[in-house]
């Protein structure tokens, strides 16, 4: 493989549609992250004034350039830690591998390379969402071992179209259907996360497909301040949450605080990090 | 007042919150339109190839740059036009000037601003974007004779929060309540305005507030080939209405041709041009 991030993002870009849940973007996805890891020990890193509490971040610096923050308790520059991962899913069970090391591990992935593209490329927000979005896409297609759709048609009396949606994965005829949103951050674009659920509710009825986002983080850092903060509106979550529609879980590899508390009061609004899905998947139906 | 359309913009920027329906903002957009179709003088014209039926458009050019696609059918550049316009609707009654023209007025007030932006600054989204919000936002509270509020409180039991809204316009007890998102183009984004529709339905009773979002245009010009499409998702739309919650108008200036065959087919979903507003305000909440 390669040993530039960038060529092996357009190989994984070349097959992954083909079949998102194979053992061939898994090796893509080590690729990336090994080779990153690898492109950032050229980097120094660069203490950020943490606002959020309990929480410490950093970024990379090379040149002129800086990175995104980093999270300095999740990030681990150990590529090997992917073999690790791969082999403890690889049974499609429960991993003999702790919730909060499986989080650190998909974390790092994404802020290894997010980190490259930041050093390598002006203001490219596209790479990085859409690299977020195989990340996340496979592990689901992986466990699930089923490949998701991002059509589904919608029968309604006069009219035939198809709706444009997230991933979604159809485990089949009586089991769970996921709606699989993905996000690098939300911010006041969260809105449509549960309008999209809405829709399927409607559509297909209440409660058949399992809204699950997987969010990154929700960090804002101020440059010239070395500032970093969590951008957060969690009044406005409680009420999506009671009047458009019931998401199942929301999902963070860097679970902002604000969001956390959300797990204790009305109405119901299950923030987790991500690693808890691998032990959960299976009883998320239920 | 200046003849430079940026130092109006500057002085309108400073006071329109102040008093939204007032006078003074309504003599500000009043010389905007004036100012910037001055500039426009200075530009040539260059017709685009319109891939939409039954419309023509074309772009101004000044030097190397080219501004945004411009409706040839529905653009004046005659300031005095907007004098005409604020008599007619003086009086807060059904102004005694036909539809068609003022939606004519009011397009080209918009159209002539952004492209006198486009001219003269770099990629600037922002300036535009807030500019349209005055324009809409100002002649509806004009009409209504009431100001806008953009938080709502939500009572809710055990929580106390307040609600960011788009423009609200609240005519008192017993009387109607606008819900004005007001976008210069949509695309996929549009799902945020049904999605707020639903959210003030379900905290404050079903059609307590009307919908009636307010858009410029969808067009897309490809700056390369000179081509102008329009970029519509009307079967979304119909799901949409359906299924997040009923807005009870959507109004452009340039309507989409995919748009307006909405007005035929179910569900209802009405789509007008914006002059018609002025003539219907009234009978709305019926």
């Amino acid at each position: 493989m390669s040993s530039d991030p960038l060529e092996i993002y357009e190989e994984l870009q070349a097959v992954f549609s083909k079949d998102v849940k194979s053992e061939a973007n898994q090796k893509f996805l080590g690729g990336l992250y090994r080779a990153s890891c690898r492109f950032l020990g050229k980097a120094r890193s660069q203490p950020l004034k943490s606002l959020v509490r309990g929480k410490e971040y950093f970024a990379f610096r090379l040149g002129k350039k800086l990175s995104r923050a980093v999270n300095k308790m999740l990030f681990v520059a150990e590529p090997e830690e992917w073999e690790g991962f791969c082999k403890a899913i690889s049974s499609r069970q429960t991993p003999a591998m702790e919730s909060e090391r499986i989080t650190r591990i998909i974390y790092s992935v994404a802020a290894s390379f997010f980190c490259f593209i930041d050093l390598t490329k002006d203001r490219d927000q596209k790479t990085p969402g859409t690299f977020f979005e195989y990340l996340i896409g496979h592990l689901f297609a992986w466990l699930l071992d089923v490949n998701p759709k991002t059509r589904l048609p919608v029968l309604n009396l006069d009219m035939e179209a198809t709706l444009p949606t997230d991933f979604v994965f159809d485990l089949g005829p009586n089991r769970a259907k996921f709606n699989l949103p993905i996000k690098v951050s939300t911010r006041e674009r969260v809105i449509q996360v549960w309008a999209h659920q809405r829709v399927l509710d409607g559509v297909y009825g209440t409660g058949r497909f399992l809204g699950t986002p997987v969010i990154l983080t929700e960090t804002k850092t101020d440059k010239k301040k070395s500032e970093v903060i969590e951008i957060c509106l969690p009044d406005q979550w409680r009420i999506y949450q009671m009047h458009i529609a019931q998401l199942k879980r929301i999902y963070y590899l860097d679970v902002p605080v604000a969001y956390s508390r959300l797990n204790d009061v009305f109405p119901p609004l299950i923030v987790k990090p991500f690693g808890h899905f691998f032990a959960e998947a299976d009883t998320l139906p239920t």
